[in-house]
Order: C-alpha cells, then structure tokens, then sequence
C-alpha cells in the first residue's frame, strides 16, 4: 500500500515553519516523502522543527530539495487552490476534484503521484498549475475560502490517508467499534427486565407498553455497547426485584 | 441553518499562535462563536492575530472567555481527543465517533452544540471528558495520531463545515461541478468523427473498431465538459478531412 504512497511538494514555501506544519500531518497520516522547491534555508534550530512533532525525526530530516521540472517529469501531479474557474471556458483551474474525490480515484490507479503546494501568499501559478495534470480544491466557505498552507495541506493529507493507512479505520489509532454493538439477544434481554420494572412502578399497561417503546427507541439509537446493556440489565434486574409488589394475592 | 452552528472552545490554550489558526479555520468553515477557557492574553500585535487571517476582522476580536462549568451548563458538548479508549471497559473516553460520524449525527438533531479542544501539550483530562457528552476522535496514523492543536481543530471543522455551509457544496466557493458534463449526445456525435478520422488512417477494421472502444472508455471515465467535447469534436472533424483518402473511386 505504501509503496504508492504519494510524495507531498511544496513549491516555494517561504516560512519554516509551514513546512514544520506539512511534515507534522505528513507523519499524522501516513506519508513520508516530503519534497521542496526552493525551499527557506531549514535548521534544526527553526520553527520548521519546533511545528514538526514527531516528524522532526525522519519525515522532515529526509525532505529534499528539487526542481519544479523534475516534480512534473517524474510523477502523476496534483495541484491544490482554493480558486477554480468557474466553469470549463478556462482550463486552467478546471475541471478539478475535491480531496475526498481525489482520494477516491487515486484509490483505483497504480502510479506514484505527487501532491503540488503553492507558496503561501499565491499558492500557485497559473503557468504552474498549468503543468500539473489534476487540480484539487478543499471546499470551504464561499465567503473566505483561501485556507493557510500548513491547513490546506493538513486537511488534503487527511482526506488522503486512506491512500496509505488502508481504507476505514485500518492503519489508524481508533479501534474497530463495529465489534461493539451489544448482542441484539442482550438488549432485548434488557427490554425484558424493564419491562418487569415497570410493572412495579406503573400500573397502567398502555402506559408501561409506551414506556418500553420510548426505551428501545433511545437506546436503539445510540448503540449501545455489551458493557452499557450488561450494566442496564443489572441495574433494572435488581430495580425490578426492589418494586415488585408485595401483594402475594396480586 | 446557521442559528445551531456550533460553538468552538478552546480550554486552556498556550500558544496564541494556535488561537489564531483555530480561528482563521473557524472562517474558512463557516463558524463564528469562539470560546476560550482560561486563554493567554491575546494582543493585537500577538501571533493569534499573525495567524488568523481574515478572522483577525470577526472571529477573533469577538472570542469570549469563559468558564468550562458554564460551557457544560449551556451546550451539548463534544471533546475531541487523539487518544480512545479500546473498548467499553472504560467510558471516559468509548465510545466515539469520527468527525465525519459526528458531522452526520449533528445534522439530524436541533441543538446548539460546543466542540470543545484541549490544551497544547496534554489535550482534554480525563475529569474533563467525564463532564462532556460525546467524544469525538480523529482518524490518524497509529504511529503518531496526536495532531497538533490548531492542525486537530482545522480537520474537525473542514468535516463539520456541512453544519454551517449546508450539505455537498453549497455555501462554499466551488462551482457545482454537476452539470458540467457534457451532453451524451454530443460525446456520441464526437465518437462519430474519431470514427471517421480513424477510417483515413487504418485501413483494418477491427483495429479501428477496437480503437474507438478505446477512447469511448479514455473519455467515458474522465467525465468530458462540453467544452473539451466540442474541442475535440471540431479537431477530429478537421482531421477526418484531411486524412479522407483522395482516391474518389474508393
């Protein structure tokens, strides 16, 4: 998966520490190769590695410096603005893909394709973007959509980080909670020791039955986990004991 | 739609510098209410103003300090944190949802809700999570999915963006790209001419045929505009007449 892992550019970057913020994200999702084309003089003593993290360990240590000529000759390119052209009389800026359309069609090609960042006050240039094959554009609000760089690159590099950490929750920190949901057998089980503690504290059975549908209705909705149902169950097994009617004619 | 856009808070935040990030990514995605719970002082001349961009106008100047008491009193609240819990053993921090679950699950449900973010180095305590209502985490490399603040926060509000700028790309500045596609009927009358333009330059029929197949797929899956149609239409027209075979006989 990995091996087509697509390399990250930033073109002309003009503050360390931007290029701190790419790698950072670079690292938080699964990238690694981190390209700069005439990039600020990077010390170990910059902003660059103050915003790094933990990419200030390998991600930011191996990034190299090239050309723009080479970026174009050598991968399947991708330039990322926040301003497309409206429609498709210019085709500069047009059509273009959103990252989570991108991340989709990359899914399904083998090639090594190469992420193009604009310097921060233009981004990049008509005649660069120009160069590139795909344009990809975040969506943001109409009313200030220009996002900063280390941002912009973040939210790509999220979006796309099903590129190299495999698709859903593969790869990342979160575990798989589709394991989680209760037992539907449990959760009836509940239902059932609720229902016998209504009949403790609610004589009317219309009202006990509109009781129990309100209840499956909420914790229908939320999901709950084995450990949740365990506990309900307990707590209305032993609440049900407690209200039962003393009355052994009843 | 806006009226139930959230509220982002910010607890004990160190840096200004992140502030300003959090709030620039607040304008980009359409939100306007910053809360900040025991912040540093926040300057004119401080690097919260330096990175906030055009929030240094709105969002920022507007932030309000807080008490993260009256936050659990007046809000729905979601922590957000880099660190779960995995399994429902413990529920400070299990179960949660993604950012696009919580996007998803905040749609449907009228109230107003404050996504609240921790400080730099340690994120949201544990006593802090327990007071809040949901938790939501951020999909990231196993390796090292602890995002830096401002960087957490811009990826949770591009997901949530659809709670204040409405659903798909409405309210952002992308065009809709929809109806772009050219015409079926054009992209038919345009394989009509390829066909001829092939018939002066093979003379084999099934390798014309095969070709045409070819470039019904190239273009079908790039999902032509009618510009590049009608480009394309008129170039291969041009062509057919000029490779048409002079020989009147044939």
């Amino acid at each position: 998966m990995t091996a087509d892992a697509p390399v990250v550019v930033v073109v002309e970057p003009q503050t360390p520490g931007n290029v701190g913020t790419i790698a950072r994200a670079m690292k938080n999702f699964g990238f690694t190769d981190l390209e700069l084309v005439d990039p600020p003089e990077i010390t170990p003593d910059s902003e660059a590695y103050g915003f790094a993290g933990h990419a200030r360990e390998d991600v930011l240590p191996a990034a190299e410096t090239v050309t723009f000529d080479a970026v174009v000759e050598n991968y399947h390119t991708v330039g990322f603005t926040a301003i497309t052209n409206e429609d498709a009389r210019r085709h500069v800026r047009f059509p273009f893909r959103t990252p989570r359309e991108l991340a989709d069609s990359l899914a399904r090609v083998e090639t090594r394709t190469a992420l193009v960042f604009g310097r921060e006050g233009t981004g990049l240039s008509n005649e660069e973007l120009e160069r590139l094959d795909e344009v990809c554009s975040i969506p943001a609000s109409a009313d200030y959509p220009v996002l900063n760089l280390g941002q912009a690159a973040t939210v790509a590099l999220y979006e796309l980080r099903t590129l190299t950490l495999g698709p859903d929750r593969e790869g990342t920190q979160l575990p798989d909670v589709e394991r989680e949901r209760a037992d539907e057998a449990d959760i009836d089980r509940f239902y059932d020791f609720f229902a016998a503690f209504l009949e403790g504290v609610e004589h009317r059975e219309h009202k006990r039955e509109k009781t129990v549908r309100m209840m499956r209705r909420l914790v229908g909705r939320a999901h709950p986990t084995e450990r949740e149902i365990t506990t309900l169950t307990g707590l209305f097994r032993k609440a049900a004991e407690r209200v039962a009617p003393r009355d052994e004619s009843r």
